[in-house]
């Protein structure tokens, strides 16, 4: 042995710190901290440690080999049959070496955390370091540090599960019976639809497409259990999950929300059943994005009180409407003309087929035939031909025709009017965010599983082969995305709040505005983690039998229907400038520009050239840090958008013209919005919960996800001056050191996602 | 009229270079330059657009109005039939207003060009900007511009098309007949792969199956001409792509490849008309990327000259076997043991069924069942049970066993001998890489046209919406991979041609590596665009009839078979490093460090601040920039990765651990290494052109292919003080110029990929 106990303590740590790269002189600074702050070393410890930490005179080649017996020797002293950790190992070298009667000092919880706290500065909190020192002593099974359970993944699974576990929990059961499993090699669309058709009606009769209803008509009056249920449903058949949305939510949510008594009394216990099979007939071939200038026409005709269903043109039919072959009414979104006004997009309720399910006269409907995925649902083409209803059909909460023939609506103006009837809508919106979540928890779930059962190459264990989990690439490949379904889960879950807070309100512009950037984001998260879950699987990936193939087929369309998430992002940024202007009603232009650049200024109080240059582990993992970051950019982007919009406008450019030049920015801006949003509430939420192992684990994945999202975009951080290079490269070796911590617990976090076995259909990962 | 001739022939480009923003120091400075050097200019002139260059007093609002009522003045009097661009209104305005004895000077092109290379340098060369204009006076429709030809679609076509235009014609030809058309609804596996293999049998017949083999066996000894029509059939059904690669390329390659003589002339006729089918069984359960450890055994019987094929283990199963269920044959790949030695990998035929196409005794075959995709494919699963079969049957060009008994082989190394072998099936990989960027083309295709005739929202024009494609966003989000393909497509060419001159090298390292990081990089961008182009169809691009869904779902796997690319882009790594090691085979480590470092700093000559910080168009896009770009991260990232490992090893890690450590490096380091290729290769097509409409057009596709890679990767080059965040920004503005350019061309450019209208099966773009 060369060196005392105190500096035996912290040897792994810095054999592997000097062994990893350059130190940089940030981290030379705060190893010296650290090592100062250090009360169990004495004064000439610390001298010699802090003489090793000088760059420009490293330790010599001598040194190193000293270090590296030194460790050997004490390794060899330990009992091998369990891995220690870099801080153990030089702890117990530690101890080893001290006279007997001092070494208590080195099981004092103080100690270990100050070396922790060290090792974590020095972002060598690593398993594959350890591995470094067993092989040169005994190959060791590594799938030992599999054990480790960190956290109670049930706890975790609880703060997931959130108010509505209970309904999540009624939902899998369900789902999980025999008769909801649809066998991989049932492709052909009309057996498949008939297939799923059985399964729904089989949901409705269970009450679950009524629970948004009130409870005359069968249901909960809980929209927010309606939405737990169609985000729990996403784990079973996708087809199911969307036949169901359609039914109860689209054409369902139409009659309620858009409908008045006599519809609910009507129609709403029927269709809580699938008594009454119907459809949401919006989107037109011509028009999908764009609502408003829907073709369809709806004309009242004041000689018997009825009113006319026409699609004027072959483009002008509906297209794409899900249920359009098994439904027996459609809510049609068309022009309401009452005499020679038109007051714009209304719902009628149009009867499409007789009992024995044959067309009426004037309706003709196609099937849209294959699809890329979702061939459960009977997706179809309606054309009208001059098809007469009563007027009674017209779903009139926000407008109507009275008895004199005139057309009335609490709601004046026709632009306010519309937006009111599609805010009404939003629970689709917000069910498809919440589904696209599970999609992905479920892909990654599985390529998790898959990656910790999986060898390929051999590793410095000569016995087995290397875990797929174990390689760095896949690491950062597949924990992004599992800290980004953590993140979107809360999240998801304070929309779904502000859904059901806001449900009986007129206005719901927050929540839709939420909603459209939440539906996006996370529905191109699925869409993005099912591709790299697949990826991840290999071969494997690729079989129907294992569940991607579906998962992804069925979920691509996400990101375009319930809003496509180019537009839906634009309405995000339009609505920033909005809330923007009525901040300043009086100021005018110029007032708002200087309050931003003020708040710019102020709340990002990080800009000064120390902390852009601040490269410690403790500074990038900090609130403090990640606050500002996501606030900078948000704001920044507003700014300059509102900045460059205002140019445009004192030189007179048209405001279309103007929103085509910044539409790029506004779609950037929205991002930044979301992704602020998506942080602020996971803190919240950490913030929030008594110091323990599960809150650790969050914290973990929220700082995983935040350091991402600053990575992703780090060119746009550097671009703005928010980081120095140096900063950059340093956020990346935290992220990594937070991959090494997350790696040994990766099974319990997906546990953590609480997907029962039984859905967990795939077979590379099915238990046996 | 406010002003002179001369200064109206630039108040268009004033004014919206103005409006656009404001001016950069370097846009300043470099708007004077041009000024400086226009001779058309009075002094007077001169010094009064000088004067409204200057950012710290610009123009007042004043002379904004001037400026926008003398463009309007001048404009009224143009024939407002045809759109002009800003450059052509201002010499418009400006002969309108010169005495009509000197007004010939406008129409001399030198002054035009003077006034468009203006016009570039203020990145203002803009269809949108020309919009603002003509509103004011008069609604216009905007279709026209697409009629601008710009370049001749058939030259650049045949450029794409090299010099085996001959045999991708024959090929287009062919799978248009309807002979090779696939009905949507077909989704059955076990008929679509009847059908499949129908069609395979037809290519058989017509020949394009043994276009590799020598023209004794009925081929025209030519492997290139094969990756062309492999290339080719990308256009048409992937499954039939895929069971052709297999029979012909994958088990005919082997036998081709791998044996001699004796097998060529007892199977390659037959192998190249389908008479033979065959399969090439490499890849087991347990074992898919680490093709080296594979575990079936194939043990050598001195008694009676046989071998036994053996799956030891239920994972040791062959599976993903392309055309196991229709094989008759396959070629094994088996550690071959003879006595007491294990020889490695060899590929060994071994008769699977007989006449009557019953399993033979020790066989095991099962279907894969459905896929994500390719379910015109059979692929199956096979264990082998102690089957014997003669010695004959190993295909023993590498390695054979001699009538003693004796395992003889040229190569004497193992692991040499295994290298040696998988190169000689680098064609595989080759063809997968040209098949992704077809299939890239054709999804673009798609993507393109419909945008030109896809029109949602209200435009500027007042009686029809705007096209998708006048959105800046839908530019952004197509246009790149335009780019992308045509700067795959010559890269691929030049890989095309490697691999024809070492097609009989015994080494071929170096068309492997190529083809290990094109093919991962080519079948990437598959997958990212067809999914990019399918969002961009809305709903329409869901509906199988729109091709994307099999597409897709068929292309999907491209990143995984004939080699996963993360694992062939560290091969891509080691390579470069191995290339790096024997550059210097005396001179030990530091001396190659010195080197590269020395190369970085000198080969990158623009590492001084000052060209860091320019930022003006002209540098952008010029090719000294855009070298040493690529070049400086290439050479940077394998500097720091060889300088990290060379620390490791220092530290005595073990190679494996350090493998692990800089993996990420790694791959980093392999795509910056394809994307120079790919940069090189381009260019170097594009300089050798003679100056014409062609050149130009593919100029602006290498520059938007260059500057795309740069900005997708900004965060590195600014950390790495590349970049400023100014030049950052401005590299944004010129991109955003070339995007505009592209617009009007966006059609022939796709058009110059040339789709046969029969092989665009898509309904929404289907010509009637
Ligand atoms: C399987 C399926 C089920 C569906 N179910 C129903 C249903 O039950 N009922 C119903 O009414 N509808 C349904 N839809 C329709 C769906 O809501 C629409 O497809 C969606 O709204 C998009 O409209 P679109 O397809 O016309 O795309 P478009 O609006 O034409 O958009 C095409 C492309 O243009 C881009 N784009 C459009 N406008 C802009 C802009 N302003 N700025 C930038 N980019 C723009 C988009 O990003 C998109 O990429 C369904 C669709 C599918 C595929
Ligand atoms: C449709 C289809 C057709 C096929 N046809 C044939 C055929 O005809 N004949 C044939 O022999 N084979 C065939 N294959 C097999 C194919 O070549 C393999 O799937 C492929 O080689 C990958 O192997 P794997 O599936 O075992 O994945 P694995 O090697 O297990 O890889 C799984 C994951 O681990 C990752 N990984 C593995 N090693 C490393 C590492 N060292 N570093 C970082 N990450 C790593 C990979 O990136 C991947 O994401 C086919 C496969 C499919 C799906």
């Amino acid at each position: 042995m060369h060196y005392s106990p105190g500096i035996n303590s912290l040897l792994p740590l810095f054999y592997v710190g000097w062994a990893d790269s350059v130190l940089s002189p940030s981290e030379m600074k705060i190893i010296r901290q650290h090592v100062d702050a250090m009360d169990f070393l004495s004064f000439a410890d610390k001298k010699q440690l802090i003489k090793w930490t000088d760059q420009s005179n490293p330790p010599s080649e001598e040194t190193y080999k000293e270090w590296l017996a030194d460790i050997h020797a004490g390794a060899m002293k330990l009992d091998l049959d369990k891995k220690l950790s870099l801080v153990q190992l030089g702890i117990n070298i530690a101890k080893n070496t001290s006279k007997s009667d001092d070494n208590q000092i080195w099981d004092s919880p103080k100690v270990k955390a100050s070396i922790e706290g060290l090792e974590m500065a020095l972002g060598v909190d690593n398993q594959l370091s350890k591995v470094a020192f067993y092989t040169t002593i005994k190959p060791e099974d590594d799938t030992q540090i599999e054990d480790i359970a960190g956290f109670d993944t049930k706890k975790i699974q609880a703060i997931l599960d959130g108010k509505f576990a209970e309904h999540k929990n009624r939902t899998k059961k369900l789902i999980m019976d025999p008769f909801f499993e649809i066998p991989y090699d049932l492709r052909e669309k009309d057996a498949l639809r008939n297939l799923i058709l059985k399964q729904c009606k089989e949901l409705g009769k269970q009450g679950f497409g009524a629970l948004a209803f009130p409870e005359e008509y069968g249901g909960e009056n809980s929209p927010g259990a309606s939405t737990a249920v169609f985000e729990t449903m996403a784990l079973g058949n996708i087809s199911l999950l969307i036949k169901f949305g359609v039914q109860f939510g689209l054409f369902g949510g139409a009659v309620l929300q858009l409908g008045t008594k006599k519809h609910h009394d009507k129609y709403l216990t029927e269709t809580g059943s699938l008594g009454l099979a119907g459809c949401f007939a919006m989107t037109e071939t011509g028009h999908g994005s764009n609502v408003r200038d829907l073709e369809t026409t709806a004309t009242y005709n004041p000689e018997d009180q009825t009113i006319t269903i026409h699609s004027p043109t072959h483009t002008a039919g509906k297209e794409y409407i899900g249920n359009a072959l098994h439904s027996k009414m459609a809510a049609v979104f068309t022009q309401l003309k009452v005499g020679e006004q038109n007051h714009g997009i209304h719902a009628i309720l149009v009867p499409l087929r007789d009992e024995k399910h044959q067309e009426l006269p004037g309706i003709t409907v196609k099937d849209n035939g294959y699809k890329m995925g979702l061939n459960g649902v009977d997706n179809g083409r309606i054309w009208f031909d001059q098809v007469k209803v009563p007027v009674e059909n017209l779903l009139d909460k926000y407008g109507g025709i009275d008895a004199e023939g005139n057309y009335q609506s609490s709601i004046k103006k026709e632009s306010k009017r519309f937006f009111t009837m599609l805010g009404a809508l939003v629970g689709g919106r917000v069910s498809v965010a919440l589904g696209s979540n599970t999609a992905a928890k479920k892909a990654l779930d599985i390529a998790i599983k898959y990656a910790l059962k999986r060898r390929q190459f051999d590793s410095l264990n000569e016995t087995t082969e290397t875990l797929i989990l174990d390689y760095p690439s896949h690491q950062k490949r597949l924990f992004p995305l599992v800290a980004k379904s953590y993140a979107l889960s809360f999240a998801l879950e304070s929309l779904r709040d502000k859904f059901i807070e806001q449900y009986n309100h007129t206005d719901k512009r927050e929540v839709e505005t939420l909603a459209a950037g939440l539906k996006s984001y996370a529905s191109w998260h699925a869409t993005a983690t099912i591709q790299e879950c697949r990826e991840a699987c290999g071969g494997k990936g690729y079989l129907a039998e294992n569940e991607f193939a579906d998962l992804k087929a069925d979920t691509d369309i996400f990101t375009t229907f319930e809003g496509d998430n180019h537009v839906l992002l634009q309405l995000v940024a339009k609505a920033l400038l909005t809330d923007f202007k009525q901040e300043f009603n009086d100021g005018g232009f110029m007032a708002v520009a200087r309050h931003v650049m003020k708040r710019v200024g102020t709340s990002v109080t990080d800009l000064n050239p120390i902390t852009v240059r601040n490269t410690n582990a403790e500074h990038i993992l900090s609130y403090d840090f990640l606050d500002s970051a996501f606030e900078f950019r948000q704001q920044k982007l507003l700014f300059t958008l509102s900045d460059r919009m205002r140019n445009f406008l004192k030189k007179k450019l048209h405001p279309s013209e103007i929103f085509l030049r910044v539409q790029n920015h506004m779609i950037t801006l929205a991002l930044a919005q979301v992704e602020q949003y998506i942080y602020k509430e996971f803190k919240a939420k950490v913030r929030a919960m008594p110091k323990d192992a599960e809150k650790d684990a969050l914290e973990t994945m929220l700082k995983t996800y935040s350091l991402d999202a600053i990575l992703r975009d780090n060119g746009w951080f550097l671009e703005n001056d928010f980081l120095t290079g140096e900063k950059s490269k340093a956020i990346r070796r935290v992220q990594n050191s937070l991959y090494r911590k997350i790696r040994p617990l990766a099974a319990s976090y997906v546990d953590a996602f609480g997907i029962p076995k039984v859905l967990r259909r795939a077979e590379i990962v099915k238990e046996v």
